[in-house]
């Protein structure tokens, strides 16, 4: 999907960020947003938010003093879903339907983005997490857990650190099956690399690899010929939020799309309302008012 | 107060705001964000947000079709305000302490901003106004009670359109006093000016005068000399808003500032919590903590 006017603030909000946790001296903060804004001008708005944002955390890499901005807060993220873990994952081991929970707690976990906002209060974190078990799922859980029974080969497009954990309850799911997953091949915003997932273990339980790729979403032409063959000999692609919806929700592809809607801009091109958890098969979908159905 | 570099966000979305309103063509809101990106390297974040906001819709206004593209926003905003009056009215006169509920209803207006969100979904008006009657004001609600039985000549300094009618029911009691009503004296993001005061009927009870200026708030040095002599004349000041308070809050006076705290920069410069209702007093107290005192 192309970006529109409305992405701007949030592309200057992310920059904003990079810079405040990249120094703490107010002139060097100053000079550094006029130049992100000096050369914001020439972003090219039919670009999908992924492309725009890969284009400028490039080149603000190249202006501050660290390649990775967000490193601290990631390290955060990771530590505070590592200790809701133990009581989640018995909550889905003793629910009726674990798979289905799985996913809702999985969808609950990507509530933990950068991208989306400029900080994450752990008091919403525990507050989704509240009403997690009894969110309705809307899309299409069927299908996707006939998919799931069906797949032999699934690749997971992880997405955020923290959200990586709530990633990880989910993947113990997809019992049966040979499962890759996919990390960002370079830090951008809060994203998860393969160091986010080394934190949560998944080492142990599935292949890990990165899709080459700076962009906090999932520009196929932009990932390496290893990801691209992963992608291509995948039965089932489970694509975790905003960004890969963003960046794949035009390719074709057995593609379910696990996300909350948590922009106008998201809430609009997917026809869901702001905050709702969808898991959903999108393809030939987009220029058709889209279904909404309860599961 | 000096503009922070996360002012920048909020100024990039209030220009693509205005741009969207202004046309419905794609191609011309990208030309035109462009065009705002291009030049908003520029912006002098020494200057109060006020002030750098009106830099950039001066130049806007430049290149939009039209001089105000929140017109039709701040008439829809004035008609559901106009509709609300008469029961909010009567819960203030039937209250315990009209004055203190007056200032609780006026600070709620406060929300009507289209500057701190790019909308204002009624029903978190109606949200407001549930709690509206139980919310606590922080500040100094006794000394403006005082302020306001001793003052002779009030001047009372508007916010937004919609607010307008919020600030109408706690003029009405400000009774005893001569108070003069400034608006601001060009339309700006939703501000209020003179045709939103006579919209509410403030004509006929108190005398409207207009700051003669285009900031969203108030920069002394940019108003009228009418103006400037109706504030030094003043022996009370009530500043409604964020745009108000920064622009004013470092400016001696007897000046009580009420307004909803909206943004993060505000909380963390007045010390309030977000959501905050604050009525207060400020000359002289920024470098110091700010005393939090429940009213």
């Amino acid at each position: 999907m192309k970006s529109s006017i409305d992405c701007i603030p949030c592309f200057v909000r992310q920059a904003a960020d990079a810079v405040r946790m990249s120094t703490s001296s107010d002139e060097e903060r100053k000079r550094l947003m006029r130049a992100v804004l000096e050369w914001m001008g020439d972003i090219d708005l039919d670009a999908s938010p992924p492309a725009a944002i890969q284009m400028i955390h490039r080149r603000l890499r190249g202006l501050l003093p660290t390649d990775d901005p967000y490193r601290a807060a990631k390290a955060r993220q990771n530590d505070f879903a590592a200790r809701l873990m133990p009581s989640i994952r018995r909550r889905i081991s003793e629910s009726f339907d674990p798979l289905t929970m799985a996913v809702r707690y999985a969808i609950t976990g990507n509530i933990i983005d950068l991208g989306a906002k400029n900080g994450i209060e752990f008091g919403d974190i525990y507050s989704a997490l509240q009403s997690a078990p009894i969110q309705p799922i809307f899309g299409d859980m069927t299908a996707f857990k006939k998919a799931v029974t069906e797949a032999q080969n699934i690749l997971y497009l992880a997405d955020n650190a923290g959200e990586i954990f709530f990633d990880r309850l989910l993947i113990e799911h997809l019992t049966g099956t040979r499962v890759t997953l996919a990390m960002r091949g370079m830090p951008v915003i809060n994203d998860a690399t393969r160091e986010d997932a080394l934190a949560a273990g998944l080492e142990e339980i599935v292949e890990i690899i990165d899709n080459g790729s700076d962009a906090p979403g999932t520009i196929l032409e932009d990932c390496s010929p290893e990801f691209q063959r992963c992608f291509e000999a995948a039965d089932l692609i489970i694509a975790k939020g905003q960004g890969n919806f963003e960046s794949l929700s035009d390719v074709s592809g057995n593609i379910f799309f696990l996300f909350l809607t948590k922009c106008p801009i998201i809430s609009a091109r997917s026809g869901y309302d702001m905050g709702t958890y969808v898991a959903a098969n999108w393809f030939g979908r987009m220029d058709i008012p889209v279904e909404r159905g309860l599961q």
